[in-house]
């Protein structure tokens, strides 16, 4: 390893919690705010935010999806409908009670009680259902294809920033169908948007798959899933698609008169994604020297830094700045504007130069009298060691911008494929699991094997004991499980039909 | 009048507060939820509103903005802070005062109860001071920029889809500056990017101009705002942007070391616009026939409707309409792209053509065999009455699209403009002034004068006495009112110093 001093302390490998909080202490991503585990999202974190909805949005409409907004609040009774809804859910439920603050005895308290107790959206399946049931009265009103932009607060006991929270926001997809075919197709569509948006947009390999009984949302028949590896090999769900079968709508009386004339329940979908996918593209690609964002969801592709050492100089190096920055936007990447920041702030060169490596920007150019007089720029990649710089002739800079875009794009997604390839294993005896699951490098006193493709006879008990014993959980069960081939259960050697996945996870 | 049934039962003048709401059922913009007060947005409605935030926030990028996201809960102690504040809150607040549901009695009750009650945002000053007064340290922080997209609480006796709901969306800006003259600029700045959002987009004139201390926001020393008229020739206030002085600094204790190195609270500003623009857009543009939306905002610009009287036309006609819509896709409007909906669903072309009447999308073109043989489309406009359509040969059509839509954006403009123009009025005489404020045309049983330019002597008496005997208030003090000239309160006969805007108002 190299010996020298990273941006970011403690490093990965010292300690991996404590550098994920750095890393967006660095980059100026979120912080914690006065109320318990809410978090503020600052610019640079939100910026990211705006531009995954952006394509995400697109990506919805595109399959045939429009968007609505439904009430914050869901009345308990509504919320009880769903038996193992309201089981999964009632345990952290923000709810409120009083419509009013009065001065009582100098002090402030709620005052107006309400006949009945409203919760904070923790999802909106029973809200948005009692809408449904008021739209859908014919197949001809089916599919409906809605999605929902909004905040949702679950309490939880332990936060972290982006990974959980009290409140997040994200995006819930509601649908209802005519029949089970179709709504099993939606939500398998679903979960290819975000495997396509995750991969080529976050440059995050992810594997797919169905959660067990025991891991499914609360209510659901079928939850489908995303996982990805992070670098301290333990997986992330980036997001799920729920076949909800006819469970909701019997719930939120969703009945339609089906094409022979007889009313039934219609057969709905939920899917979502949060704000917790900034934490596992934090987790998937940043370094010992802060954060790196992948260029297609980078809240700016570019910041130059003019150098200004004589005073004198100052309005030839800027002059020459604006006219770099002024042809950068002229030009396009991902068929959107590339997006460019001249940072002159007072702080020298190196501290801004840092800055914007902690910020992870894509490209950094410096530009000073030198580099004018060369007509050219010198230009550092967020892909390549902070100390590699080239200088590049201006117009070759600015003509070939777009390919370096990509290029790191594409480093990005390569590297996070090879660690995924790397720290997965199929592993068929149980003294190697529990290996594989025990940290044993000095150096990475941490980080464990990674994830363990094996055998399971799809019995709770296994999953249970195993969970229990190695804080190890079957993260999905692969589309194509039976092509890994039958073999024995890791745990008691019973029949399995193929392979699972399983791992340490957030 | 012309002597026809009008799409929209009841009409403008038979029913105004009706009329409006039957317009938004027609257009399928919102509904009332089964939550008190709360709205649901319908996707014609919801695509409106993201529309209107990408338009605003490239403004607010524009002028130096960032958006960041800051908690829903704000602790009561928090609220407190400014008294005058908690004044203007405390009685419309959503409480959260516990955390868990348990069920009890075989009934679901709210468990575990908070130290301290939390309140849904009315309005983020408070819990955004918190987070500046970390952010700033010394006056090269300064100016702080940043905007927040989220939705607010205010729990509301009385509500009105768009207009007054318990939830909705908004936008608030919060700033914090070094001087006072830069936050007063500032303040003057985001009031005049609202106007021009108002009048270039939403194609409502406005009145601007600052509120009277009785009607400033709880805690600032300065409102401005923007004032519409409406087709009842009441007053809509249709966004307010606030001058806070100290005030909330000095209750989150925002300071900031000077120039001179001394420490000073920051002087701040908010200032926002809400769904509530949706209500005010219905009211100024739509009909008795339906809603009509401004090109520059709708969610679609055309209409295709496939005429389909023979079965063995249906692959001609739909490959035709087809190709129309690639074409017109190809077209900018407005530097976006232009979006066409094909509309070929089962219902019969009358009631097709007249939904989108109803939904008010800018331009419809029918397209049957006879089109196809003269190659030509039959089109019609929502600036137009609904029977006038026009046969125009295909390329024509598509070719001057852009034009046609500017030429409805600016008919609709000028259109409110006249409106303004002519229900505006110097109002002198006291009698006058309560007979313009008096409806007294049988045929408009509930429309009264309008707006009226008067002379106020700055007493809050007077200003109250008005507003308990007609339920006119001030609605603004223009910013050059001296020019209007000296004269007497239109109450007392006291000294004025100039002309002030009194209207009814929602």
């Amino acid at each position: 390893m190299q010996e020298r001093k990273t941006a970011i302390s403690p490093t990965r490998f010292e300690d991996y919690s404590q550098w994920y909080l750095e890393i967006i202490k660095a980059a100026d991503l979120a912080e914690n705010s006065p109320v318990r585990g809410c978090m503020v999202i600052k610019p640079w974190g939100y910026e990211l935010w705006q531009n995954i909805q952006r394509v995400l949005d697109r990506s919805f409409k595109d399959t045939g999806h429009s968007n609505a907004y439904f009430p914050i609040f869901i009345p308990i009774s509504f919320l009880a409908k769903e038996a193992e809804h309201i089981e999964g859910f009632a345990k952290e439920c923000a709810v409120v009670t009083h419509h009013r603050l009065e001065i009582k005895d100098g002090k402030l308290v709620p005052a107006a009680e309400l006949e009945e107790p409203l919760v904070v959206r923790p999802t909106s399946e029973t809200i948005i259902g009692a809408q449904f049931a008021k739209w859908i009265q014919s197949y001809r009103d089916l599919p409906l294809l809605i999605n929902q932009w909004a905040n949702v607060v679950r309490w939880e006991m332990r936060t972290r920033l982006f990974l959980r929270t009290t409140e997040f926001l994200w995006q819930e997809g509601h649908t209802a169908h005519e029949t089970e075919k179709e709504a099993i197709e939606e939500t398998e569509r679903m979960l290819e948007v975000y495997r396509k948006f995750v991969e080529e947009y976050m440059a995050m390999p992810v594997l797919t798959g169905e959660k067990t009984p025991a891991q499914r949302f609360p209510g659901a028949v079928r939850t489908l899933c995303l996982e990805a590896m992070m670098q301290d090999h333990k997986a992330l769900q980036v997001g799920t698609s729920h076949f909800l079968g006819q469970n909701f709508a019997r719930a939120s009386n969703i009945l339609f008169q089906n094409r022979e004339g007889k009313e039934e329940y219609a057969w709905t979908t939920s899917w979502g994604v949060s704000t917790r996918l900034i934490g596992a593209l934090i987790m998937t690609h940043s370094d010992d020297d802060g954060m790196i964002v992948p260029p297609k969801l980078s809240p700016a592709h570019v910041v130059i830094l003019p150098i200004i050492r004589d005073k004198k100089d100052e309005t030839k190096i800027l002059s020459f700045c604006e006219n770099i920055a002024k042809n950068i936007k002229e030009k396009l990447y991902n068929n959107q504007q590339i997006e460019v920041i001249i940072d002159n702030s007072e702080s020298n060169a190196g501290e801004r130069n840092w800055k914007w490596v902690k910020k992870g920007i894509p490209v950094r150019v410096e530009i000073g009298m030198k580099d004018i007089e060369k007509d050219s720029v010198f230009m550092s990649r967020r892909d390549k060691p902070v100390k590699e710089k080239i200088s590049l002739k201006k117009e070759i800079f600015i003509n070939k911008l777009p390919d370096i875009l990509d290029e790191i794009q594409n480093n990005l997604f390569e590297r996070a494929k090879k660690m995924l390839k790397e720290n997965t294993r199929n592993i068929d005896r149980w003294d190697e699991f529990k290996e594989w699951f025990t940290p044993k490098n000095s150096e990475k006193p941490e980080i464990h094997g990674g994830f363990a493709m094996s055998h399971w006879c799809e019995r709770p008990e296994c999953e249970n004991k195993i969970q229990e014993e190695l804080s190890v959980t079957i993260r999905l069960i692969p589309f194509d499980r039976e092509k890994s081939g039958k073999g024995k259960c890791i745990l008691c050697g019973k029949e399995s039909p193929g392979r699972v996945l399983f791992a340490k996870s957030y």
